[in-house]
C-alpha cells in the first residue's frame, strides 16, 4: 500500500470510486487514512489528506474534499458534498444531497436531513474570512434547511424543515422558520 | 437473462449504469423488472426489487432504491434520488435534484420541480414510524419546496416555489409560502 | 479531432468524463467547442452544441446541456446542472448542486451559491413559454435560494440565503426572505 493511501481492513468498494484524489489547493501530497470496514459506493470521490475512522459508509456520488477529520460510524449518503477542513465526530449521519461548507464542525450524533446546506461566507466569495457553522452533539437539522456562517446549533437541538438559521439555537431547543425562531 | 434482471425490449443504456444493485436491508435477492424502451443515462443506479413500466427514462446520476412500484412513461432527471418503498404512477416527471423519501405516493401525472424534497420522518431518525407524503394525480410541486411527512397534496393542486408544506393542500388549490397557505 | 468536438490546448480531463453527449431534442448533431486549459473532473457530462471559453473548470458530476454560450474562466462545481440554451458570461462561479434552467442569462462575475435553483416556467410543464431569470453582472445569489421565471437581479445585487425571489431586485440592492424584499 502506498503511504499516501492507508486503508483499513475489510473495505468494500464499488468499481468507480476514486480515493486520494489530488487537491489542487495543496502544495504537496498528503495521505488519506480510512479505518476498518468502510463501504464506499459507486461514483464516490475522496480527496487526499483526510483522516476517517472505522465503519465509514458513503452512498453514490459522494464528494469528500481534503483535510477533513471524521470519527467512527459516519455515513454520508448519495450526492452529498463535504468541503475541506471540516471536523466531523462519530455516529454522524449526513443524508442525501447535503452541502457542508469548509471549516464546519459537526459533533457526535449529528443528523443533517436531505438538502441541508451549511454556509461559511457572509460575503461570497471572500476566502479570507470563512467560518462554518458549529452543530453540537445530537443536533438534528431538517430537510432543505440553510444554516448561516458561524451559527451554532446547540446540543440535541432540532431545526424544522425548510428553515433558514440566522442566529444561534440553544441546546435542546426546537427552532424553525425563515428566519428560524425558537419555539420550545 | 438472469431471473433477477428482467429487462424489456429496446433498452438504450449508457455504459456506466448499474442495474439490480444489491440492497443491504433486504435479506434475500429480489428481481428488478423494467418494461420496454427504457432510456438510462450515465451514472444511474437502480437497485434490485423494483417493478418499472414502459418508456422509463433517467437523467445522469439518478439513484433509484429498492421495492419501488413505477408506472409507464415516468422520467427521473439528473441527480434525483428515490428512496425505497414508493408507489409512483404513470406520466410522472421528477425533475433535477429531487429527493423522494421512503413510502411516498405519487399518483399519475405528478410533477416535482428541481430541488423538491419529500420528508417522511417527524423525529429523525425513527425508522419505526415512516410515512411519506401522498401527492395526488396531476399535482405539481414548485422548485426547492419541502413537503412534510404524511401531508397530502390534492389532485391538480399546485405548490409554489420555495414552499414548506406542513398541512394538506385541497384538490385544485394553489398554495405557497413557509408554511404554505392556500390562496386560490 | 472530429469536427463535432473542438477542444482547446492543455485540457486536463478525468477518465469518466463524457464530451459531446447527444441531445435528443436536436435533430442534427452540433459541435461542442471548448477553449484552452479546461479542467474537467470525473462524472461530468457536456452535451453537444455548446461553445465554452478558456479556463473552464467543472467539479464532479456536473451536467451541462446543449446550446449554451459560456465565457472565459467559468467554474461549475459538483453536481450542478445547467439546462440548455443559457448565456453565461465570464468569471462566473456556479457552486455546488445548483440548477440553472433553460434560457437563463448569467452575466460576467455572477456567483450562485450551493443549492440555488433558477426557474423558467410559471405553469410547469408548458414548454412554449419558458423564460429564465436574468442575473446581471456581479450579482450574488445565496444558498438554497430560488429565483422565479423572468425575474431580473440587478448588477452587483445580493440575495440572502434561503430566499424566494419573486420580483426584480434593483442593481446594488440587498434582498432576502420569502418572498425576498429589498433592505438596502
Amino acid at each position: 500500500m502506498s503511504r499516501l493511501l492507508q486503508l483499513g481492513a475489510e473495505m468494500v468498494r464499488d468499481e468507480d470510486v476514486l480515493l486520494g484524489y489530488q487537491a489542487d489547493r495543496l502544495t504537496e501530497r498528503r495521505p488519506l487514512v480510512i479505518g476498518d470496514r468502510a463501504r464506499l459506493r459507486s461514483w464516490t470521490v475522496i480527496y487526499e489528506g483526510s483522516r476517517i475512522g472505522d465503519d465509514f459508509a458513503t452512498g453514490h456520488g459522494v464528494v469528500l474534499r481534503e483535510e477533513n477529520e471524521i470519527g467512527d460510524r459516519v455515513e454520508i449518503w448519495s450526492h452529498s458534498v463535504i468541503d475541506y477542513g471540516c471536523r466531523i465526530g462519530s455516529d454522524v449521519l449526513i443524508h442525501t444531497g447535503v452541502y457542508v461548507s469548509q471549516f464546519s464542525v459537526l459533533e457526535d450524533g449529528v443528523f443533517l436531513a436531505p438538502g441541508v446546506a451549511l454556509a461559511n461566507d457572509k460575503h461570497p466569495i471572500d476566502k479570507s474570512n470563512l467560518k462554518g457553522p458549529v452543530i453540537r452533539r445530537g443536533a438534528r437539522v431538517g430537510m432543505n434547511s440553510t444554516v448561516l456562517p458561524g451559527v451554532e446549533i446547540g446540543a440535541d437541538a432540532q431545526v424544522g424543515a425548510g428553515s433558514v438559521v440566522t442566529r444561534d439555537v440553544p441546546a435542546g431547543a426546537l427552532a424553525y422558520g425563515a428566519p428560524a425562531r425558537v419555539t420550545a
